[in-house]
C-alpha cells in the first residue's frame, strides 16, 4: 500500500515512521520543490506531483495551506482523504465558521471583515478586547492581531489593511474578528473517522501556548462530562465533512463549556503525546483511517505529556535519565522558532507525570523553553489542590 | 551520530526505526551482497564495508554469525560495541559453555564433541536423552539432533559426521551435547549495559517455540525472586564480557531454578514485546548504549505478548479490530518458515492480554500458527489457577 502526503514536514516524517511497520510506504510531496520525496531519508523519489498521485493508492496532507490546484489534482484522483473540501475548510477561517455554525457547535462570538465597513461592524457588534485573524494566512501566532482600546482600532485597521494589500493578488483576503475569549484553559480533541463513519477519540489535551506557539501538552483521563461534550462536537464536525483521518480540534474551555477556536483537518502537534501514551498513536491511526484499515483504541495507557522543541537542534541527553522521556528530532536545519522536535514523557500516574515535567524543566534552558518551568510548575500545583 | 549495523534484515530495520527520532542514522551490511544500505529503504549508501567503517561513528550487529575477517576489521577500527569477543561468543556454543561455566552460572550438563571419540564419552557422561546442537551453526532449529536411545547412537554420529565434513573447510567444527532438562518453561531476559557498567533489564519474558523456532513470547510483571535470579545471570555474563549494547539470555526454568540455554548478544526476537509493553524498547535502549546515551528505563508498562508471524506475507486485517494489536511487517519477500513480521498485542491485567491472544488465535489460521492456539489457551488457563 502506498500514501502521499501533501506536505514534507515532520508531520509526513511520523507517519511516515508508524505506517513502515504496517507495511505501507509514504511518499511526501514538498510543495516547496514541488518535488516527491521519502520523508525518512529525504531522498528525492519523483519529480513532479503526477508521478507521486499515480503512484499512491491514497493521498492525504499533513498541513492545510495547500494551493487550490494541488488540492483539485489530488480530488480528481479519487484518492485524497480527507476530501479537498476538508482541507480548504481547515485553511480558511470564513469556510471553518461557516461550519461550526452549520454544526451549532458553540464558538466564540466573530465577524468576518472583507472590507473597512465590515470592520466598523464589528466594532459595534462585538465587545473588546478582540483578535482578529487572517482567513487564510498560516498558524503559530503568524497574521494575528488584538484590539484591546478603541483608540487602537485605527491603526489596526491599516495595519490589516496593508497584510490584504501586501497578500497574494487575486485572492480574496479576509480577517475573522473574535470576541476575546477569558478561558480557563486551552484544550484539544484529537480524534478520527473511518470511511465507514466510525470515530474514536483521544482524551482531551490541555494545552499551553507561548507567544501563540504550542509549547506543551498534557493528557491524562479526561473529565468524564467535558470529554463526552467535546466527542459530541468532534462527530458533528467530522460527520457533516464526511471526513476520514484525524482531525483535531481545539477548544477554550470557560467553566464546564467548551468553546471551539479552531479545527486542523490532519495530525495535530497537541497529539503527538499518543506516540507513548495512548493505545495506538496518532499517525499509526491517521494512515489506517485513510487506507481503510481499522481503527486502533485511542484509550490512554498513561498520563503523558510533550513539549515542544523551537529553535533548538540540541537539548542535553540528561533529560534521558529520567523515566519514560523520549526525544523526537524531525531532522530539520535550525531556524529561529522552528519546531525542531518534541519530548514526550509519561507517568504512571498524574503527579509522577507532572514531577517528571518539573524535573524536565530543570534541566531544559529557560531562554528557549520560556513558559515551561512556570507553567508545569502551577500544573503541578492545581493537582495537589 | 551514525550507526553501522553488520546484518540487514529485520533486527537493523527495527533499530533504525527506533534511531530516527533520535536523529541517529543507522546503516546496515548485508553480509550476502557485501553492500551497506539504508535498511528502511533498502537503497544502497556504499558499495563495501570499510566506506561503513568511515561512515559510523559506533558499529553494532544484529547477528551473531559475522565471519571472523569482517569482525576484526570492525574491531579494529575501535568502533564496534559490543566487542568482537562478545559477539563470537554468541556465535560459537563452545565459547558460549566456556563462559557460562566461567561465570558459574547454572546451565545444562553438556560435552563439547568435536570426533567420535568425545562422542563415546559424552555417552557415558552424560544421561540420555540428548540434545546436540552444531557449535557454529545458525539457529531457530537448524544443526540440531536429538538422541532419546543408545540404540540411534550410530545413525546420530553419522549424521553429525556427514554435517562436519559438508561444513566449510579450515574450520574446526564440533557439536555440543547436552543433557536434555525437563524444564518446565522456556524463559528469556533481555537486558542493556552501557559502557560505564550500568545494566538494566526488561521483566522475564515467557517463550513458546514450535519447532525450534520462537512462535509466541508473553511479559508481565514477574516473580521478584525469579527476576532477580535472572539479574544476577544478566550481570555476570554482561560484566565478564564488557558488554556494550542489548544482550538476550534464553533460560529453562525448572522448578524455581534457571538454567542458561544460550545467550544472544544482540536485541532479540523475544524482546519485541518491548516496542509497546515497557517504557523504553530494546531497540532504543540498544542504540542508546551504543552511542553512549543514559539508558532508557525497561520498566513494563503493561502485560503485552508478541506473536511470530512465519512464512506468510499477509493476515487478516481483523486482528487490528483488537484493542492494543499491532502489526509490524519487515518487508521481506515470502519463503516457508521464514519470519516475515510479528503482532504485538497488550492488555491492562494479564487477564486481559490472555483473552486478547484467544481472540488472535481464533483469528490467525491454524496451519500458519500452528501451536498458538493450545498455548495461549493453556496459558489463560494457568492464570486462572
Amino acid at each position: 500500500m502506498n500514501v502521499l502526503v501533501l506536505g514534507a514536514g515532520q508531520l509526513a516524517r511520523m507517519m511516515a515512521l508508524a505506517a513502515k511497520p504496517l507495511n505501507i510506504t509514504i511518499r511526501a510531496f514538498d510543495v516547496g520543490s514541488n518535488q516527491v520525496v521519502d520523508p525518512l531519508s529525504t531522498d528525492i523519489v519523483f519529480g513532479d506531483l503526477n508521478q507521486g498521485i499515480e503512484f499512491a493508492n491514497f493521498i492525504t496532507a499533513e498541513f492545510e495551506h495547500i494551493d487550490h490546484q494541488t488540492l483539485a489534482l489530488c480530488q480528481a484522483s479519487g484518492k485524497l482523504r480527507p476530501s479537498s473540501q476538508a482541507i480548504k475548510t481547515g485553511g480558511d477561517r470564513r469556510l471553518e465558521k461557516a461550519l461550526l455554525e452549520k454544526c451549532a457547535v458553540a464558538n466564540a462570538k466573530h465577524k468576518i471583515i472583507a472590507n473597512q465597513a465590515d470592520f466598523e461592524q464589528a466594532l459595534t457588534d462585538l465587545s473588546l478586547p478582540l483578535i482578529l485573524k487572517s482567513a487564510l494566512a498560516g498558524y503559530d501566532g503568524k497574521g494575528q492581531w488584538r484590539l484591546k482600546d478603541k483608540a487602537q482600532a485605527a491603526a489596526t485597521w491599516a495595519d490589516i489593511k496593508a497584510f490584504f494589500d501586501g497578500g497574494e493578488q487575486g485572492v480574496s483576503h479576509a480577517v475573522v474578528a473574535e470576541q476575546m475569549v477569558a478561558f480557563d484553559r486551552e484544550v484539544s480533541l484529537v480524534g478520527v473517522r473511518d470511511s465507514q463513519g466510525n470515530t474514536q477519540v483521544y482524551p482531551l489535551t490541555e494545552n499551553h501556548h507561548s507567544d501563540g506557539v504550542l509549547s506543551v501538552s498534557i493528557a491524562s483521563q479526561a473529565d468524564a462530562a467535558l470529554q463526552a461534550q467535546a466527542k459530541d462536537v468532534f462527530d458533528r464536525i467530522a460527520n457533516e465533512l464526511n471526513y476520514i483521518g484525524v482531525l483535531a480540534i481545539e477548544f477554550f474551555q470557560v467553566g464546564e463549556q467548551l468553546l471551539v477556536n479552531e479545527i486542523a483537518p490532519r495530525v495535530h502537534n497537541s497529539g503527538h503525546w499518543t506516540q507513548q501514551g495512548a493505545d495506538t498513536c496518532q499517525f499509526e491511526n491517521h494512515i489506517r483511517a485513510v487506507c481503510d484499515l481499522p481503527l486502533g483504541s485511542t484509550a490512554l495507557v498513561r498520563p503523558s505529556a510533550m513539549i515542544n522543541i523551537l529553535g533548538e537542534d540540541q537539548v542535553t541527553h540528561d533529560i534521558l535519565q529520567i523515566a519514560s522521556t523520549r526525544l523526537h528530532w524531525y531532522g530539520k536545519s535550525k531556524r529561529p522558532g522552528r519546531k525542531m522536535g518534541h519530548i514526550n514523557v509519561s507517568g504512571d500516574t498524574k503527579q509522577q507525570l507532572a514531577q517528571r515535567l518539573v524535573q524536565l524543566a530543570e534541566l531544559l534552558p529557560a531562554a528557549a523553553f520560556n513558559e515551561l518551568k512556570p507553567y508545569v510548575s502551577s500544573y503541578q500545583k492545581r493537582l495537589s489542590k
